[in-house]
């Protein structure tokens, strides 16, 4: 990969990052990027556990799709078009979560990006599927 | 509908609630409940923004599966396994949003339940659809 | 409703259904059709069972995927673009199904809609959900 | 991996396609077989074409479909539970279609499978993921 596409990519995250507030109220680091890739990772806070006692699953999916949007912002302006997870175990307060968002495949304006969301240990919590579509330009 | 089971849910969703810091902290009200059903409402706040200046798509998922979580727990402790979301106009700073979710089919000790997430004015925020499992009663 | 967009609408699904070989040939048959809607129904023939002796998932999702099909295309020509199913209860050979498609919201050239198929006992056998873009009128 | 796991998917997928008359009635040919993997191949027919002229989705899925539960069935006897896809590119009669079924992750009885449909020039046609359950042996 071309060394001009990678600075792009990381130029690209690095003010998108600095705009986002939302994921940086929430102590979001994002800890790798590349074109097509990213990685992300969040601490479970006490305001993240729900009634059953575990990660709310909003904030599974959250962290998910914050990857995901770093991913598919590399090449350009996307937005997030829809996304499925599945919920595999439970995370728990103070867990370490780690996001990594890979490009599955783009066609047209369109991109399909899988993301796992692990433990520190390694133990799968969720897979994450999300469709992207890339902004128009605007008209010159 | 009986009596018994109306107030069942709505005891059922009080006790949730009370337990439900991630919700709670989020200032996400539940407007309604009924077997079946929750309604939920949230605004959303400067830090719910993400860096295209529109709500974190996580955080309108995070309202809907909180309707979807409080429904699909009116019958009895159950969980989310699986969700899906598609995101149909944004939201903005300050934005009030409701979350209604509705039972769509039950089988064995799985559910299927769709939430409709609009603003305010009506118009739709995403259309998302969660599947519950319910958790075995402890073995007496 | 008015008279001229039913009038269309079953205009449009006489012209497509007469041009779907893949519909046709399984014996899939049109039973209602109005703007954003469609039922279509389905016996399970011998050669749709698997190796569970049930009918395979392909076939309730082609069906299901037939009746979405025609919904959407009741406003203009409009294609498939993603889909998800969640099977409920198995189907046997000779059961004949129904699915109904609905739409549920519209934006853009976007369109959501509900498929539920069931057999003609009314048991729920799969939840569909389709996503579908409006092709773009030709160029003038 | 073992050879007697490897030997024990491929006597298991063996005796599957034996009783599997919906795919073997469409063509479908397993291709390979490994544990937690498959790849199936089947040729659009002009049965499968539908009223835009391209293969209907609905037979794109169910190829992916049988990929999936091939794979899925090499650990011990399960089932489909749920599916989606997105439709990249469309498919034509007398394309060479094929899909590759991989899981991504296993936890208790659920698994979660990718499936790439290709054409046989390489251009993703669709991309399918698979949640299945393994069935519980029969009580002694």
């Amino acid at each position: 990969m071309s060394d001009s596409l990678e600075a792009e990519a990381t130029r690209r995250a690095a003010a998108m990052y600095a705009e986002d507030l939302a994921s940086r109220s929430l102590g979001i680091e994002i800890t790798g990027i590349a074109p097509g890739r990213a990685d992300a990772r969040m601490r479970i806070a006490a305001t993240m556990v729900n009634g059953h006692h575990i990660a709310h699953g909003g904030y599974i999916f959250l962290l998910a799709d914050t990857a995901f949007a770093f991913a598919c912002n590399t090449y350009g302006a996307a937005v997030a078009r829809s996304a499925d997870i599945v919920f595999v175990e439970s995370a728990r307060e103070a867990d370490e979560l780690v996001a990594e968002a890979r490009e599955r495949t783009r066609f047209g304006r369109n991109g399909v990006y899988d993301v796992t969301v692990r433990r520190v240990d390694g133990a799968v919590v969720a897979e994450f599927r999300g469709y992207s579509r890339e902004l128009r330009p605007p008209a010159e």
